[in-house]
């Protein structure tokens, strides 16, 4: 695709130092963007400063809080382009940390498209939501109408924030976009515990000698889209111009069983065993199906798809982690 | 129906001395409960000690925020039955007040929640949804399983605050139920001005001798809920069994044009004139169209069913208000 656009735009990235966002950071800025990130590095969460130090030196970083509002205000300001990533990641934690959660995933995007109404109404929103907005798929592959009964408060208020994207679309004409995230993997995803994105746990456990725990039979379908895939995808959203406050699914478009995903990382390393286990209570209240996703809306409409598979990603990822993994633990 | 299971029944009103709320604890008195009310008397809101006078001396009333954790957590601790009504009520402010509406509408049910999850797992909540959850109704009449796209903050933080209710239930098996309200009215309801529950403003206009002001022609379906048919909704989801989680539409059954509500209240007063103008802009935005509500399911699984007719109510409405129209301006 063609991001020539981007050599010199105003690119705010909310949570640039995590996993999807240093990705966009990364691309952004061999393309000669102007980056700035706020990241509050978090330790619960993956923002590192490993994430971008192959351009450290091409991006401005605040490590701050992207609910404070004197610190976005003038950010908001000056930007063309907001990658909006900061939030609470856990589906598990969230019943946990309930008032967290809501803080982050709720408030969080709502002031940041305050601050847009109020101080930058030309901005282009893309908000990065997830398929747990969803819960267990009735009809698969899920199109983007289809029922949202999420299973958490996580997914909850994800599905809030998609539709304050949608609303100040719709009153104000804010130029939001929001990608409905599948399954994602890859470099610079954090490897410190399983809470989420299982490919890069499963990877770490391999990489140190231990064996892969699966619960269940493994058979469950799930949709693994590639960290720089995602990346483009966001980069193609951000330039594009869709009506807004679209909602795009936003993955592989192609399906996986879970435990393939665990045999094509021991596949490819070359290393790693997998065991098989009941599923724990906690974990099965909360589990949704099989999971695939019709990704058609977001090739049509704006031009992107999936180039990674899952063999080549993960043997993209073990080739990023195997010097690096001291750094993601 | 027999609702003589409240004697001696501990009950916790939130938003009790407004509209809905006060109605629900004039019943309650009235069969020997042991009601307890938190209310904030936020003049933004309706909520006035002139809603309980009658009943004044059988109740218990905190004037204080139900986000106050201190002030809550003893009242949930001891009561059976959780009427959870305190929120911001305007679809239209929202937009102007944002993160109260977030704060109000959904942190504030979700600690009320919470609370029950730690101090007292055996509650019954029922919790006061809105039809707004749903935007433009596009299968008429709506049914539970309706989509959902709120074209208002509030109506987003109203359907988050639903699914609290449905995970909670899910979750932690606490024995929550959700009712969708139409277009409530009557007795106890502000009078003050006309963001919300039109047949009050109109009766005022009315009253003084001031024209009747209808937006467009009037046409569009409205299914209005008299209050102490509403009231009785509670009461009886209150005392049921239904499986925790679930959500109920509730209303009249019989939807009218909005300017018929407005003849009805010129016929039953026998004064009052009705001017039609165009719609501003700021309402028609988030004006839902015709709208028609299939109750069915709160008949069937609850065993209610509304009794007073729009002609009926209007009168019932006119003769509480008539001679205390001056507390309610």
């Amino acid at each position: 695709m063609n991001f020539e656009a981007y050599r010199g735009a105003r690119v705010l990235i909310t949570g640039g130092l995590g996993f999807i966002g240093s990705n966009i950071a990364q691309k952004l800025a061999l393309l000669g963007a102007r980056i700035t990130i706020v990241d509050s590095l978090d330790p619960l969460y993956g923002g590192t400063l490993a994430n971008v130090e192959e351009i450290r030196d091409r991006i401005r970083i605040h490590v701050g809080d992207f609910r404070d509002r004197l610190l976005m205000e003038p950010l908001v300001r000056e930007t063309n382009i907001i990658f909006s990533l900061a939030a609470q990641v856990s589906y598990i934690d969230s019943s946990r940390i309930p008032f967290d959660d809501l803080d982050l995933n709720c408030r969080g995007p709502l002031q940041t498209l305050e601050l847009c109404r109020t101080q930058n109404p030309e901005a282009k929103v893309v908000f990065a939501s997830s398929r747990l907005v969803l819960g267990k798929i009735v009809r698969q592959p899920a199109l983007e109408d289809h029922p949202t009964e999420p299973l958490s408060l996580y997914g909850t208020h994800k599905l809030a924030a998609e539709k304050y994207h949608q609303l100040y679309a719709a009153q104000y004409g804010i130029r939001t976009a929001v990608l409905r995230i599948t399954n994602p993997y890859g470099e610079r995803q954090q490897l410190k515990h399983s809470k989420w994105s299982l490919p890069g746990w499963f990877m770490r456990l391999a990489l140190e000698g231990k064996p892969i725990t699966i619960f269940g039979d493994g058979s469950q379908l799930r949709d693994y889209i590639y960290a720089t895939d995602l990346a483009d995808a966001f980069l193609a959203v951000g330039l594009s111009s869709t009506p807004p406050g679209e909602v795009f699914n936003c993955g592989s478009g192609r399906s996986v069983r879970f435990r393939e995903m665990a045999e094509t990382i021991v596949r490819v390393l070359r290393r790693g065993t997998i065991e098989f286990v009941p599923w724990p209570p906690d974990y099965e209240r909360v589990e949704t199906g099989d999971v695939s996703f019709d990704i058609g809306k977001l090739s049509r409409m704006v031009g992107w798809t999936p180039s990674v598979s899952l063999e080549e990603g993960v043997d993209r990822m073990y080739r990023y982690f195997a010097s690096r993994l001291p750094l993601y633990l």
